[in-house]
């Protein structure tokens, strides 16, 4: 029996060293040979498969398929839409020969594919009866990360789906982008417990090529903001480019009005670092591949056959509503299990051994809380799911309690400087709107803005940096 | 409306021709930019949504594990195993910079992922207690096509699924690659309605670094055999370059066995070949993302009212075991109707019109006989649900029948090369064992040994080229 090494950090006094410790001896990832790449693990990638799960169904239910584009974009399609091309470039792998042939054009990996897939829509798209478009990817997307990469948070491969959508109108592609960013919403904060803030971004930090620019903005315990999905409505800025035109219910020809939004294994990233404590991962109940382990406990080999006829029952019975696997290797001690599920996060342990087998009783054990629960027998479908329904609660509660504690209003730059110094998180301020003081904002603080909020503040004070009339109140952060 | 052009040539006249036809204008998939890439539509990449939910619950019953690795791989990775190396270096795309940035080493995007995955292996197997590892992935691949490309069939990029399993024993890889190669035996046969037949493959055919390829070979129309799945012992031929060691239960440390083991959208190709008709594409029920449209016929539009409910009536029904959906398109005739959705392959046509509601009756429409089947409403899905099952059956047979036809059992070298001629197929000739009688038969027909069964025949006789003493009868064809 291997050592078994815990997490060795406490996650309040080295966060980036106790995230790269939940990464690795959790299993969730382990680092590839090519920088910022990395494998996902069994765990992590059942967390995806449950977050393409309910998110598929989600775009299935308003109309969406699912298509696959090629992954190898010439790099002439990159160059056709000026901004996006800028934007993307620096992060682009290129493939320049194939076997021992050079290529007659450079081949980039698709960053994001809107170039290769408004080639297809230009040919597909004829009339307002082709209207709406409406078709999503699940791919890996490949960016060359240059700067710090962290598994999951920044990857120079990562997996994600891309919708794209083409529209008759403005107002049906801004009803498309706030539908998915509502979807996106429900995913985020009900399965993944994860809570967000919601809005629009700056002209600088918008989508390269988007007309604007919507996402969803989490708040991480060092303080620093992550980006968990975008929704973008990207007006004729490609459809002109690419020539994707139809003939309206007029007969006259029209460019068409394209979205796009994506949300990826990121998500991963900020589950770990939002729920995870000083044991290792904590998976909330909705988005745990496995929700419950159960250990039989015996120390004589007459207790076994009892203990694990009750184990295989109760996984019986669990299995209806609930996922839920026993751990029944031999040579290893309950403690040593105990430690590992809860460095892996499983949400609930089921403890059986000889003496609550007597008592007709098992014994619940919460991953958030620790909390141990006897019940009888007969109320263990009731109490599971009770005690599964209030961790998801208490861990979206805790979280969003943070998140607000770490919204600050300021008044002036040199609060802003000292908060985002002292304790980090959302500093709210009032902006004049020029890109230019947002611009010093970043270069003297590093802070950016995250979110303009939907709805304008009623209480617009002077810009925080130029102290000029203000626009709006928006909210700066440091970022991931 | 568009005018509708159907499939404009015969299966029987012009098969090349006609499969393109049927993939463009069935709207299975379009061409892409890159030589050999196309765009898997909603159709296609449907059907390929119903392959993966089939297969990869049968691979969780079983232990295997979903999970990714990097798609870039180091140019020494490949390096590594001679064999493999030199079988996939002219297919690999390399990617030599990311940015502006040249790389210090050219990266080959994954044209199967043995290489990296044993990188990762020789880090996490450290014993016994840690086999066996059964992995898999869902993903895209590259292989530059230079020879004629074909959708689906043979293409620059493939969506795909590889498993990877480390074992203790060759016994133990044996056996996992059998079990594999019983179910895509399972999902090709009863789901996809493609009868084939199994076996190894020669030493010439095998996958390069196998020790052993075992595969199922489908028969085409036009002669020509299509591999459609291959499960792979590759011994400790990897595990030897890769440094995959475990300590045994002895405590002597020894190499895995590994193997690995796929299915491509290649399935695609071979179920238009065998199953499409002059019509256009017809999709096996137990595979068909819709596997029926209802379409509602009136003329008055105070019909209308009553033929839509009836509709809705009837998927509501139909939808709680059956995919089902209503083409209540406006500006179309039924007759438009009925001819897009036979082009587009749905297996059952429901039409409801006016005198049927009052006869309390529908209309059935098979894809593959067309028969027409006049139903009492309140037989609906009893009638349905006979009509999808007999159609399953139906196809799957006539396609048994055409490969039975197509066998050939061939005494010399004169008729094989007759019978390869006239009407192609598998010709059953006993063969010596020797790689130089394959390769001649190879480079003066162009066939090559698709199958060695697994059951030796008793009645080999001469070997069909050399007339040497036979080893094995085989089955040699033609192939895509």
């Amino acid at each position: 029996m291997a050592e078994q090494e815990g997490i060795t950090v406490k996650k309040s006094e080295n966060f980036s060293e106790w995230y790269t410790q939940v990464v690795t001896k959790s299993e969730m990832a382990d680092y590839g040979p090519v920088q910022g790449t990395i494998a996902f693990k069994e765990t992590s990638f059942g967390i995806w498969e449950k977050i393409q799960r309910i998110f598929d169904e989600k775009i299935k239910k308003t109309g969406h398929k699912n298509v696959y584009f090629p992954s190898l974009i010439p790099e002439s399609f990159f160059k056709k839409e000026a901004e996006h091309f800028q934007g993307f470039v620096p992060e682009v792998f290129w493939v320049t020969h194939s076997g021992d042939n050079k290529l007659g054009e450079r081949l980039g990996i698709r960053p994001t594919s809107e170039t290769i897939i408004y080639h297809f829509f230009s040919r597909w798209i004829r009339s307002w009866r082709d209207l709406p478009v409406l078709v999503n990817q699940w791919c890996n997307i490949l960016r060359a990360e240059i700067k710090s990469t962290k598994p999951f948070v920044r990857t120079s491969e990562f997996l994600w789906q891309e919708g794209h959508t083409a529209h008759e109108t403005k107002e049906d592609a801004d009803k498309e982008v706030m539908m998915i960013l509502k979807e996106y919403h429900d995913l985020i904060e009900n399965y993944l417990a994860v809570p967000v803030i919601i809005g629009r971004k700056s002209e600088l930090e918008k989508f390269a090529g988007a007309l604007y620019t919507t996402t969803l903005e989490g708040m991480m315990p060092d303080g620093k903001a992550l980006q968990l999905g975008t929704s973008h409505n990207l007006g004729q800025n490609f459809s002109k480019p690419f020539e994707i035109k139809f003939l309206d219910k007029n007969g006259k020809e029209q460019n068409v009005w394209t979205t796009s939004w994506g949300i990826s294994t990121r998500l991963l990233g900020g589950l770990i670092m939002i729920h995870g404590d000083d044991k290792g991962l904590v998976m909330p109940p909705r988005i745990a591949p496995n929700q419950i382990v159960v250990v039989p406990i015996y120390y004589k080999s007459s207790e076994k056959k009892a203990v694990m006829k009750k184990a295989e029952d109760a996984k019986e019975k669990l299995e209806k509503d609930f996922s839920v696997f026993i751990d029944n290797r031999e040579g290893y001690t309950p403690g040593w299990k105990f430690n590992e599920w809860e460095l892996k996060g499983i949400p609930l342990r089921i403890e059986i051994g000889p003496r609550d087998i007597k008592n007709k009783q098992m014994v619940l054990v919460r991953r958030d809380t620790n909390e141990k629960l006897i019940v009888k027998e007969s109320d263990l479908m009731k109490k599971v799911s009770a005690s599964l329904d209030s961790m998801q609660v208490n861990l979206y509660n805790k979280a969003r309690k943070n998140l607000q504690d770490r919204i600050t209003l300021v008044k002036d730059y040199e609060e802003f400087k000292k908060v985002l110094e002292s304790k980090g998180g959302f500093a709210k301020a009032s902006w004049c709107g020029e890109n230019h003081c947002e611009e010093q904002v970043k270069n003297e603080t590093g802070a950016t803005i995250r979110i303009i909020p939907f709805k304008k503040d009623n209480k617009v004070s002077k810009c925080v940096y130029c102290n000029r009339t203000g626009k709006e109140v928006v909210y700066f952060a440091k970022a991931y």
